[in-house]
């Protein structure tokens, strides 16, 4: 059984029921799923996952500051998340609003670590992507994310 | 009066139409505008104008190889697009899909040039994004992407 | 006289020697130059400037959590800061260790502002990178971002 | 035993070079590799590997037309390549030349296909990158992005 680790901001509570459709997807699909908003999540339970999925609204084009802050702390177990699987998502103000930047900006944390993401051919290539609050298809994007990660987290994870 | 030159690609017309409003938004401007098929440029052209314009659909998270190609044949006018203006557009399919990753792959190449290039504050922030064919909301951001270059192009062509 | 704000943030020093080559750059095209540790610096002072140029260390693929915040609170001047013109500059470990990714975090930053920014033809294309303690090379660039930028901030600001 | 196709464009040997010290890398792994000129490439080949590698020289910060017209007429393929393993790297003339952007440029293709990729906790965190002429530092990060493809192949093709 994963175990995955959902770390998000939210202001205006989009982000977070974001989190909450991302984490229904990963239990669909057999994973232990803990969500945290990232004021009281501990860096510590990055290393417990065997996967870590991001979310944050878009601000000026990336992810908040609150959420940097903490991918920022995150270096003291810099090289022991290496081969984890991560996933991303982000909500925004409108199309174009910088929300895929976003996206990619948490992808591109999660990379350095050395972890080991998955793309979708279908839907939000990168990773879900809401203008306002998530409707339905955002509630299917994300769904979709959280089964994704938490399956390839299951086969990885049982690999080692 | 600044001479914008607007080069695009397109495959099912979405990207066409967007070059025409970008094209009308520049003329409103008075800006002189050549709106060009990238397969009909010539990258000489690139060195005549004030202001150059992007725009080609999003594949793969990117702009199409016809585009890149131009863009590559470019290095023979390289260092003499420096301060240059230059904007970009991209269609795609749906929200997520690349379309911004799309855009920006455009304006890189437009700053390796030394080109100057602007966001705007509304809308979509790095460059007119379609998703199918081009809307209202749409003809608006390329209108006031090829208002906002030409204008751009005039100041600094003036300087000059 | 054109006004240029270096907004920057550093941990170890590198980033703050970056920004004072910069800001040398700026004041030998004639600007006058303002030099602040994000720190201590206001988010007011964005709108009294011409240009400004931020700075910070690659962390994880971007720039700081604590440059992002100020970014983000930079939400209360927003539309002012349209057409001012912007720059900036990381320095990081090694190569390819996520230093473009974190100029290019900044420069999404000002062009969602609505702001100008201008590449280089040759050398650091996006702004200066420097890996490690700032050597000959990256000074250079440094100074070039800061002529740049006052230079072009001193043609468009003459204009309005 | 996993299959790890290697697909790169090059013009002046540098990012052939950089192929074959990937291939030796996948190889040294126990993976079956073949490496091929993208004007050679088959499209079909791409599904019958397990994982594909793409390797461009950077040309104005992104990959070279040539390799993004081969991406292009991958769509054919659309679907058909979700959850196999990628992986990129680029050779350009300098630091901060545009590279990282290049081998993200890569990446990002891969992932709308669906696939999965795997970031390097220490030395060039998205994807190999030389300066020039590889040296041994290059070597190394492209046998490791070899190693790490054919592993990560390797893992997740056995259990499907």
């Amino acid at each position: 059984m994963a175990k995955v680790f959902i770390v998000y901001y939210s202001s205006t509570g989009n982000t977070e029921k974001m989190a909450e459709f991302v984490a229904e997807g990963a239990r669909k699909s057999g994973a232990e799923v803990a969500v945290r908003k990232v004021q009281e999540a501990a860096i510590e339970d990055l290393e417990i996952a065997d996967a870590v999925i991001l979310g944050s609204p878009t601000y000026y084009g990336h992810s908040a500051g609150k959420m940097r802050n903490f991918i920022d702390k995150s270096v003291v177990l810099h090289g022991r998340l290496e081969g984890k699987v991560g996933g991303a998502f982000s909500s925004s103000h409108n199309i174009g609003g910088g929300n895929e930047t976003a996206v990619r900006d948490l992808l591109d944390a999660l990379l350095v670590h050395g972890m080991i993401i998955q793309g979708a051919s279908n839907g939000d290539h990168y990773g879900p992507v809401s203008l306002g609050i998530p409707d339905r298809r955002v509630e299917n994007q994300c769904r979709q994310l959280g089964e994704r990660v938490a399956r390839l987290a299951e086969r990885t994870a049982s690999e080692e």
